[in-house]
């Protein structure tokens, strides 16, 4: 464990629960921190110096969970001493940062898996079985919500903080490239640093997804609607086992494929049926994260949340950043990734 | 009465309510309709042609509920006719349109009213209050959303649609001029008609609102937070009773106003304290349009939503529009206006 | 129509709606409710002494809206004059003159119905088809509760004001007799007239149901748990659309018929899947009613919530009123009605 | 720590974290469990016979988590090694019994607690403290349900599970002697032990509380209607932070002292205001709980939870479950409590 700050602690109780890992040392450069890991669990071994613990035979893999400037360098370097590396969402801090993690974690023949928590709870998996299902048809928007009176961070904004959650279920979900980002945001602390967001993206055949952050914000939301073409979807994270609702409604558009003329009366027609909340289990999405890790390290396998998966989510945040600079401009992905490989 | 369609009846029932006002002839184009509102109010003439209706010497003034391309010649023909006029929102199709009906009724000495029905509202009325009161502090944000299954239109996208509302209430609390308009909306009925829409508005000093229209979600949700300095709102307008709740929560921003290396250091303090739901009346607010129509007549002064209200949220509606079709660029208004006005 | 207070006025309007009918008088002791009607139906005859309309020859029907304690006098008067007769609940106040009323309509072979509204809505008509289909299996408990901040009545106690609509609905549910009532309350006005009060029924095979109705509650809640032995049902009134929830929840009891060992040692194991909100209509259940009394008279038939259903629950509520007078002493349903009727 | 099932972990994780004290030893009949607890915490001794705790001289106190038969012998025999005695709800299976452990705690010049964890509860003292200010007036009644799909307990019915919790809450906030009590149950599980129960409590004044505790309901149900003379409050412990809402709402009657015509005709005004949501802190109750024992033996005082409390809770659990068995016949408690003193 790389960082033992406020997630760190949660992981090692996570792993420590594993049959096939042993959580063996940790850093942080904080020595407070470490003595309070020290004294929940005697066995495990702690340094201010994370080289060390790199070093260190006994160790197979690093769990980083430190400030996202640093992810790149500690699990570069981790590659590059032959160990596993989790990184705590989001991967890097730059698109280009997270490919070049992908390549180095392939040469090397280690597994590089990112921490998109969401994507192993029993609430997103069920979205996904429904899609698979073929049930709700094709998806139509995507509209998250994720609000509170946040932490307000001092070296990212709220897009950086919070969207990956909610970018890394839409990429699961969708499993579309998307087109173009705008983001606008404000910011209300004096620091320039944007606490409330509005995040758009456009997708081919009109689908679009749209994203709201706030750090500022009166209530906790955490709500996302699944627009889809014959079902509907509202996912309700604050919501302790309801947390999805599946809606049989929906339109039904006749005539929209014949003439120009046909196409302008087009007749909608509206459904409206029962709504079913599914059961869901109540495992714990970081107990499935921390198995994943190591099944992926035994199995030799790619985990569910690879390195691309980091990747994907990364380079929408950097398009949204420019976005966001820009007042809103819409940017177009390709061209983003194109920019940011160049500028390094 | 001008059109009695789906809203047009609400509007007769509240006028005849009125001790000051007689409803005393209507029109539409359909027959049908009318030979309802004939079986329910038999003293009441009736007309499939609005011009008897506005050569009628027993009518003072003609409250005009068609569909949104057909507001402005009615209006002016009500004008040149030397009616008072009251127009359901949005007032007109163009903000040039807009402007001239306010130049024509100013020039007619008539009155001239926007159906903005929000704003007579007691919930609305009670966050203007809160406002005022000074307990709220600074305006920081305002965030609308109101989406459910809605009837799809044929002639106007879902912002021209339901979004007046949003903008009314917006610029009645916030009584500041947005600097840009960006809006982002997709369409899945095969017409080419944004059913869901995503609009952003930026003001001076950081402030920005925001809204999320759409006629195609599982759900009716129609909540708008107005996140504040001091204390914050959540406007839930679904709830029966308890539609507003302010939150003693926010921020405390120290040394923000400091060298750069403060500023970028700035602290920021959390607070939350009790929640407070008021009691708001139960009067309807249609109620409260009808009366102040007539005593704005009566009284001979401008009414509450005056022309110059429907004009500003026309504007806005009319810059969206052009953003909506560039995806997304903003639109500043200051430019949009010119554009509008040198198009006519 | 023989009292136009409160509840007449939707009578009316759902009577006029309906095309076998014809509303054609209405009586009530205060000219000023009479004048309110007056206004709204010109065509309908009007008069202070309701024996003029049982005298009129247009007038096949009756509907009785009045208090409580003259629902027998009036009806009894209605069938000597030949008309059919619908109450509002609860029939009668005491269960020897409902069954005197069943009695002197069957003998005139004229309609006796009594409006128990709740049987007509589409939540309780869908429970109802729940039963039926065997999904939820046998009834166990029936919970209900019925409390806000409501008028506090002047000659009646809040069990005869509310309590009629929850037995109405448990009658048509369980179908089933119960055996005893016990009934506590407090009264807290001064008059002695309890506000508050809590109901037990005990029915054969360990059913039981129970009820709270409250004048003094600081919140509307109307919800009915129904606790069978398959699935749940959760009934919420206040809920604009999802009223019924019903779940696939519950125990199975294994080893419960063998040895009193075993029995001691039942194992229970527990169930819990899925949650179903099923769609219901938003048919007013008034328009129901009305239809069922007109239908019920073309058709010579008795109509759903008869004379007898009537008088079920009456029976209940009187037995209630002795056990609430004796501080909640269980009182057998078949001595309380010996009593009431060899009282009479 | 004397049993170390569901609630014991608990207990040692709080009193772990105390400065003042220090966990020490704990016993189980189950080795299993034992196990678990020596894994977390390698300091603790174990032993599998409780007397071996008693005879420790490094035990000072000791916590009593066992099924509730085996309190009395237990905490008996821990007074009698010289030790401070903490027990889980309730106290133990008699008035009898609790009223012996209170005489003998009080001779050995030991603390005698019990634990009613919802008395530490944030929400629970902030009901007390609106009590105290005097801004709810009186209490008029104590409304409490407590149902969900509960583990069906072998050696109690649901009044002794469940109910404990309820009756300190109202013990402590009532703090009012009961005249009598009256409870109706059913089993559903083919053992004859109730699962569904309903107990109500007549008070002087005309105060009345009632309590529903149910193993077998669909959904979870906390909620606790306190009404009162000038505001009433909902508590509702299942919402994760609003748990208290304060109402001003209620009744104001006129005239109601007067002759007895005028009571007869006591004018009945309603009241409704403001709903307020007033911040509660989160401290763990069970920290408080674990403070508060400590602190009582460091202090020699009584803790606020102590014997008596427990004894107030017990007797009214051992009338309940006579008149359980007695159909609801209504019990005294002064009776209740002669007969269970002299039958031991």
């Amino acid at each position: 464990m790389i960082g033992v700050g406020y997630w760190g602690p949660n992981l090692i109780r996570n792993f420590s629960d594993l049959d096939d890992a042993q959580v063996v040392a940790c850093s942080d450069l904080s020595q407070e921190r470490l003595n309070k890991i020290a004294k929940r669990y005697p066995g495990v071994k702690w340094t201010t110096n994370y080289e060390e613990l790199l070093r260190d035979p006994d160790v197979d893999a690093v769990v980083v969970a430190t400030p996202v400037s640093t992810h790149y360098p500690i699990a570069r370097a981790a590659l590059e001493h032959g160990k596993h590396v989790m990184i705590e969402k989001p991967l890097a801090d730059s698109a280009f940062r997270s490919l070049d993690l992908v390549e180095r974690a392939k040469a090397a023949g280690k597994i590089l898996m990112v921490d998109h928590t969401f994507i192993y709870t029993s609430a997103v998996r069920k979205m996904r079985d429904l899609i698979d299902s073929g049930e709700l048809g094709d998806i139509l928007y995507f509209d998250s919500i994720r609000v509170n009176l946040g932490l307000f961070q001092k070296d990212i904004n709220v897009i950086w903080d919070l969207a990956p959650h909610d970018l890394s279920i839409m990429d699961y979900l969708l499993r579309a490239e998307p087109i173009a980002v705008s983001a606008i945001g404000a910011s209300h602390a004096g620091n320039n640093i944007a606490n409330i967001a509005y995040m758009t993206l456009r997708f081919p055949n009109n689908v679009i997804a749209h994203f709201h952050v706030n750090w500022l914000a009166p209530v906790k939301i955490r709500q996302t609607l699944l627009g889809c073409s014959k079902k509907m979807v509202v996912y309700d994270d604050v919501e302790p086992t309801d947390k999805i609702r599946v809606y049989d409604k929906g339109i039904t558009v006749n005539g929209g494929n014949g003439s120009a003329e046909k196409r302008y009366q087009a007749l909608v027609g509206y459904r409206t049926g029962d709504v079913l909340i599914p059961k869901i289990d109540t495992t714990e999405a970081l107990q499935r994260v921390a198995q994943e890790f190591v099944s992926s390290i035994i199995e030799n396998r790619a985990p569910l949340t690879d390195g691309l998966a980091g990747y994907r989510v990364v380079r929408i945040l950097e398009a949204a950043q420019q976005s966001l600079e820009a007042n809103g401009r819409e940017v177009l992905l390709q061209e983003a990734v194109v920019e940011s490989l160049s500028r390094s």
